[in-house]
């Protein structure tokens, strides 16, 4: 079964919201073994909607369209879609009656109430995120619509509950996609390293990178779940041999995921004390559900004031370093992880910019300690070429205190200089 | 001008990247005047890329491809552009030169070389961000294909740097858009109060909801950038006057950069101290360039011990009304504005979810403090339906709070139910 996605919305085509909805439907498309040939995204405009339709439905079995079903958006893409499978909107009882005990008390606009209707002989898909239910609704030979909201959150709730079910069964072939996640080696030298490998067809193999990371998707296809990871195997094993410690996982959400999970089995626990990344470490590890049982302590001390205050980083020691500076970072990282009882310390220093560097201590540069029982050790986080913004110096020096982590509770070698 | 984006790349079309490109390209776009049509995505595969090409080609004067330009992309964009405008590849010396000097000592790949080989006669645009330059070259009768590199930073730096410049003059007519940004109102009441305005035709008024705030964009198209701007004042005063307090901004960056803004002006500090958003408050705050001003100390006190021990939290308190409670979130507050020796401190106290949740303290619930100079308030949070995720949860959290600290700032009144 091939597939195409049409995303409708203005805001899309003014580069006001990112287009995050067709990667969620792409994922569910995935690992259903549905191919995705294309995405179309449209704005709100009837006849460019039609038009897009027309073309997906030349080249594919399957469009799902997202967004344009809300109170606001006119009945757009139901209109549309009503149209060109031939088939009138009516109203679903059943999808009144999830709206009716939605809005409780409260009274209903027309728009709101017309979110009920749909086109006639439709699969409903109900809403249990928000108000706009979706539908799969059939036309031509065996080819399908699929209607589902816009907002983020809506559409996963049904892509879940409703469309997984809906289409499981229908594909022919199933994907095995698995994410070799690395830190700390360049999409150039990575793909040098497995360069024969991606020349393969079945699995394939494809480096990317992201947000100073280095992913290696591998795919394959085969009849059965079993057997498509059966295909996979050897090759994810050989680039696991071939990259070594610079992988810290495969199918993992992230690093900080990684490192939750591994602190959460060794039963140990972590505090940090922040500067120029305000946060943000604390934030990362916290995403995690669980976080609770090893996360004990998180400080942001931005100002001298407030690492003297509340880290007792001696001012003597500040005044003669200064606030960025190795010292400094491995005061914060030892001070964090004895006033948090924690096992490990993270303390963070640096310049985030775009303001307050100076030719010796320049923007960019960050230094992360971490404290752990038996040794302490840091890095030395200097820009290589132009400043990238301040939102990358603070995730990748996030990143790196995160890895230091997971190397630490490996018991992986200390890495000393930034690559 | 009418554009086309055409972005490539198979790990979109697996749903691994979101497609940010896009809306970077989109939001330059509708800066200049120019309007986009339509996004096309396609996979890294020659035949579908050049069926995009085609049928872009015919339906606009400008297509812009973000994507394939890397060492590891074997020069799919570049050749299927270079076949389809009909212009061989060709080393561009300035390229090669760029390209030497970033490696320096290192040694370059073939791939690594062959990005400095564009098509003959096009404009190239440095990356300098990076390795791949990007370039303009025409075709037809007054059409042009932009190719960009696809990792988000060299797109945003080559667009700033290059293509504004390039494409500035060129189109004919400019928008003037201006995005109001709401905080405590629904899209439907929102939608509702401003029906009349949203079936004009110019400026048109567009209202979408996104991660909890509720946003109204206001677009007019005229000759020049003072008229355009003229047309649509009116517009965003009547905006302005139907919604009230609920608007925190117009064309200001998101609620963290009108709350720093507002310390800023006010020479005003605050303290924060969280447990279920675990910094999140903190780094959105601290987002902000300058925020070292404003920002004394932040805390996160994820366990009781923490709680008690680094914010003097009694025990008997938490033992009496549990963490998750309104005296805990009101202590929080004010300890932490008296340790970061804040002008504000806000506390945030709550249940994040997925787990930990009980009958009479849901996941979800959360209690938000503000402890000010000379008055103390607090808003309890609940889900209404189902639960959203922890990320919601959290995201909602440290929105509500800033949303106080911004009416606190700003001499609003007091909010104490949430809507």
């Amino acid at each position: 079964m091939q597939a195409e996605i049409i995303s409708i919305g203005s805001e899309l085509l003014l580069g006001h919201t990112i287009n995050s909805d067709a990667a969620l439907v792409a994922r569910v498309l995935a690992e259903l073994g549905i191919g995705l040939r294309q995405v179309q995204t449209v704005g709100d405009n009837r006849e460019r909607l039609e038009s897009a339709l027309r073309q997906a439905a030349n080249r594919c079995d399957l469009i799902i369209t997202t967004g344009g079903l809300g109170p606001t958006d006119d009945d757009l893409t139901k209109s549309a879609v009503a149209d060109f499978v031939g088939a009138p909107l009516v109203e679903f009882p059943e999808a009144a009656r999830m709206l009716r005990e939605y809005f409780g008390e409260r009274e209903m606009s027309p728009n709101q109430a017309r979110q009920a209707y749909l086109p006639e002989g439709a699969t409903m898909f109900p809403n249990n995120a928000g108000t706009a239910p979706g539908c799969a609704v059939a036309f031509g030979e065996g080819k399908r619509v699929i209607m589902l909201p816009g907002p983020p959150r809506e559409l996963e709730a049904m892509l879940r509950e409703s469309v997984i079910p809906y289409l499981s069964g229908k594909a022919r072939s199933v994907i095995h996609s698995s994410l070799i996640r690395t830190f700390g080696i360049g999409e150039g030298k990575a793909a040098h390293m497995i360069r024969d490998l991606m020349e393969g067809a079945n699995p394939t193999v494809a480096p990317y990178a992201k947000s100073g990371e280095m992913f290696i998707r591998v795919t394959a296809r085969a009849e059965d779940a079993q057997a498509a990871a059966e295909l996979a195997a050897p090759t994810i094993a050989e680039i696991r041999r071939r990259l070594g410690d610079v992988i810290y996982g495969i199918d993992v959400e992230s690093i900080e995921a990684k490192v939750v999970s591994l602190l959460t089995a060794a039963k140990k626990t972590v505090a940090t004390a922040e500067s120029c990344t305000g946060g943000l470490l604390a934030k990362r590890i916290t995403d995690r559900p669980g976080a609770s049982a090893v996360f004990q302590l998180g400080l942001v001390t931005y100002s001298n004031k407030a690492k003297e205050d509340a880290l007792e980083v001696p001012g003597e020691i500040l005044a003669r370093y200064g606030a960025v500076s190795p010292q400094v970072a491995e005061i914060m990282a030892a001070n964090v992880r004895t006033l948090g009882r924690a096992d490990y310390g993270v303390g963070i220093t640096g310049i985030a910019g775009p303001d307050g560097g100076t030719p010796e201590k320049p923007v960019g540069l960050v230094y992360i300690a971490l404290a752990a029982p038996k040794r302490a050790w840091l890095r030395e986080m200097r820009l290589k070429g132009r400043y990238p913004g301040r939102d990358w110096v603070r995730e990748r020096a996030s990143s790196i205190a995160l890895d230091m982590l997971r190397r630490e509770l490996e018991g992986l070698p200390v890495i000393i200089e930034e690559n």
